[in-house]
């Protein structure tokens, strides 16, 4: 009999020491070659270059351990690199070394974090960086949360626990159908007894599809206007709850859910959340707060006080870590105010929870009770021990040097004549939308291709493809209500060098001729 | 002006080099500690005793380098030990050293799969693990698929999927509401208009949650009577779908979707997939099979033409490799037949997807597209590491090791007379349910507490609380219908040894007086 698996084929610990230490020294030269000043971002442009670089066979039989290496080395050698510090497409970017660290921990541990039993010191991570989160945006002592696999899944969970608590809670045996009877016995006909979420028309698209996950369709969508900034109007959030809730039959349905931003994708715009939660409070909605972006600007004594006035009166809330505060990904947590909204998701499975709730409170210390999930990765670590390096005034400072930054990056793009910036937050955040002023020719511009002289949308299109055949600085590009334009974010660890490169490089596109 | 963020106070290659070393080594010795034989494989017993040795604040101030490596080796020294190799509580052990390197790549990359452009490496590493997976359950060249954070979400990305395609296509605008619409046109009533599942009585509960999250509702879960030995009896099944669909006021519902399990959760039983894709054809339903935790048996020639029969005729499928293929937490994909169903959850956004099909086929490239998420951890490469390393012929090599181990530990405990086995699956897979046979004092088993003389489902209780005093072995029990048993997990990379001695250690304290 063979006794052994193939796949334990000699000691971990050994393996380990062999493996680990070739897998450091790998990732450490890949990030010195990103940090050198001519790295490419990109290795290549487009899926079809990617495809014919690189061949990813999974075949019969195996590989020795230098093979192995080669395959991983190949596989840095070929992906985005972060460390050049200009990617600066996404709203995330370099890590915290010390996140990079906890998945290193992660790993080794390998405890799902779904009950305390097999997870007791990551479950204990997770309370912490709950307790101290909840607490920061002002959430009172029974508040709680739980991380999520990216900020999509936390609003998603929160359209799914609102559910769950609104209209006499048929949602949990009944789902939707059970909303609707329950709608139908006060009053409400036809299309007017579905439950409807609202949120701004700049607002994340996830609530889209959490209204989708949910059973809810995407129809059952209701897109609040917003002003110039971005901002939800909430004169128009006033009127349509008015309209909608007044009017049995209202085709738009009946509002139980409010979704407000803190931070949008494109502009970086902050709803106002008092504004907001006194319409929620007075038409009965759940208000949730998508801070998935903006809110670790919460550790900021300026934004606390100003954009982000209001968070303690959300009934749950969605912040991303592994946005603004560079821990790897994911790392998402969901804050509700009230602990109990959360044991609305406990099922009973005897063969997995013996043991849900701890004697001197009724406190869930099975942490996937909490959830619609059962196994968890436990992703609060790499945001506790980025937490605990730094400690909680430098992550105040870290957001607060992004500020800076932006106005500085701002102001350099304002003082050239071939540039012009496009919609703003206001006050600004950390994303800047602008684009050539100037009518340039995309045939110099990108690579030789014949096209018209372009201006506007498609100026800003013509200096997004002439710097992704650079590939020497990513940046994205965004709709807005008066076109398109590249949209720079902000990451506050990234050196201003880089944004004022950029700010040179596309006024040097737009100039030519 | 501070010109730089607290975040990025050193350039990040060094610190890395500094730091990741460090972290390298102090997982290598946690892992030769866990190694010897006399390790305790959890360091404590209760949740007090956990939250009493270990303090987790998060304080304003941060600490320096030598501080934070005393916080991450207090984690480790405190956490459960998985290289032991005597946690056999759940579906998962110690993870590969190859996947363990795919998270440190993950990390260095930083990438979020939500869109190729950001992720291509990652993108295509995912694809072709999709490809590989579909290949070896016998799906055609029009399957496709994703990764998702843990089996649960896989099924319930499954039953949302499959909404989306029921009843004409009304789920995705009108959602469950729509669905009821579209049944009550067709003549159904009441109750009967509902939509609803059906999955075995000893399946998963995330169908239950699935259900929830859908917006179906709990109710909307028909749970279907299983054998003896674990599995969903088809003929039930087929009586259930023939009433429910020939009376239109079912008070059941009208089913649209069926789920069957390969591997259940406490027996390791495998549904009747020919039988079952038979029912679902002739009433027209969906046929999900839940292989979470079997799924990896496909490997095995002789699982594959056994229990795994028929898996090519599902129309989605779960699997995942962070169970018995050891990749670390979290690793799950779901199958899908028809490439074009994931097509269903694209919602446009216009500052995320540009380029969202490839112009040769349509085939979906940013791969948030296919899911009802946005943000996406690469979580695939961890399984390719360890299917290039070890190769596919390797992988069955490992299954089938599990399958004789169980054989020898089941033999072992038929041969204690202090011990008695319970409900088994047939053909037996990777666990195995047994208890005292003998009346055993619970006082003297667990630490001196005064409890009456236990028996059965006592009995089970006692010894496990007394394996969980003395730390040396952690196994799970588990409710069955005749009682409570100790549910051993044969893991396939576990030494035999292992589980000789808890089998012998069960039966001594199944003999103290």
């Amino acid at each position: 009999m063979v006794s052994v698996s193939p796949l334990h084929a000699e000691v971990s610990s050994e393996e380990y020491a062999r493996l680990a230490p070739q897998v450091c020294a790998m990732i450490e030269e890949w990030m010195r070659e990103g940090e050198r000043e001519d790295a490419f971002v990109t290795p290549y442009t487009t899926p079809a270059e990617y495809r014919s670089h690189l061949a990813l066979p999974l075949p019969d039989e195996g590989v020795d351990d230098a093979q192995l290496m080669e395959v991983m080395r190949s596989l840095l050698k070929n992906s985005v690199n972060p460390w050049t510090d200009r990617f600066q497409a996404k709203l995330y970017s370099a890590p915290t070394v010390s996140s990079m660290c906890g998945d290193m921990l992660l790993s080794a541990m390998n405890a799902s974090v779904h009950v305390f039993s097999g997870s007791p010191v990551l479950s204990m991570v997770e309370e912490e960086c709950v307790r101290a989160l909840c607490s920061i945006f002002g959430f009172g002592t029974d508040a709680d949360g739980i991380t999520m696999p990216g900020g999509s899944a936390s609003n998603t969970l929160a359209v799914q626990t609102s559910l769950c608590c609104a209209f006499n809670g048929a949602f949990r045996r009944d789902g939707i159908w059970g909303l609707v009877q329950e709608l139908s016995r006060i009053g409400r006909t036809g299309r007017g007894a579905r439950p409807v979420l609202l949120t701004g028309v700049d607002s994340h698209f996830s609530l889209d599809r959490a209204a989708l996950a949910a059973g809810l369709g995407t129809d059952a969508v209701v897109h609040v206007p917003s002003d110039e900034h971005g901002r939800m109007r909430p004169d128009a959030l006033a009127s349509l709850l008015a309209e909608m809730t007044s009017d049995p039959a209202h085709p738009f349905g009946m509002p139980f859910f409010v979704n407000a931003t803190s931070g949008s994708t494109v502009l970086g715009a902050f709803d106002d959340l008092e504004a907001i939660a006194a319409l929620c409070q007075q038409y009965n909605c759940w208000l949730h707060v998508d801070a998935s972006w903006g809110g670790p600007g919460i550790f900021s004594p300026y934004l606390r006080s100003t954009v982000l006035r209001g968070t303690h009166l959300a009934n749950s809330l969605t912040i991303n870590p592994h946005k603004l505060l560079n821990v790897t990904h994911q790392c998402s947590f969901l804050l509700v105010r009230e602990s109990r909204v959360l044991e609305e998701h406990a099922i009973h499975a005897g063969y997995l929870f013996h043991d849900t709730h701890t004697p001197q409170k009724t406190r869930i210390t099975d942490m996937a009770a909490k959830t619609l999930g059962c196994g968890r990765r436990g992703e609060a670590l790499k945001l506790y021990l980025t937490w605990r390096k730094y400690g909680t005034r430098a992550l105040g400072e870290h957001i607060d040097q992004g500020l800076r930054l932006a106005q500085d990056v701002l102001a350099r793009i304002r003082t050239s004549p071939a540039l012009e910036v496009g919609p703003l937050a206001e006050p600004l955040f950390l994303q800047i939308c602008f684009r050539p002023r100037t009518t340039i020719s995309p045939a110099s511009a990108a690579n030789g291709v014949h096209t018209p002289y372009a201006s506007g949308s498609a100026a800003t299109r013509a200096v997004h493809a002439a710097l992704l055949q650079q590939r020497h600085i990513a940046v994205d590009f965004a709709p807005t209500r008066s076109g398109d334009y590249l949209r720079l974010v902000i990451h506050p660890r990234t050196p201003p060098e880089h944004y004022f490169a950029l700010v040179e490089e596309v006024a040097r596109l737009a100039s030519i001729e």
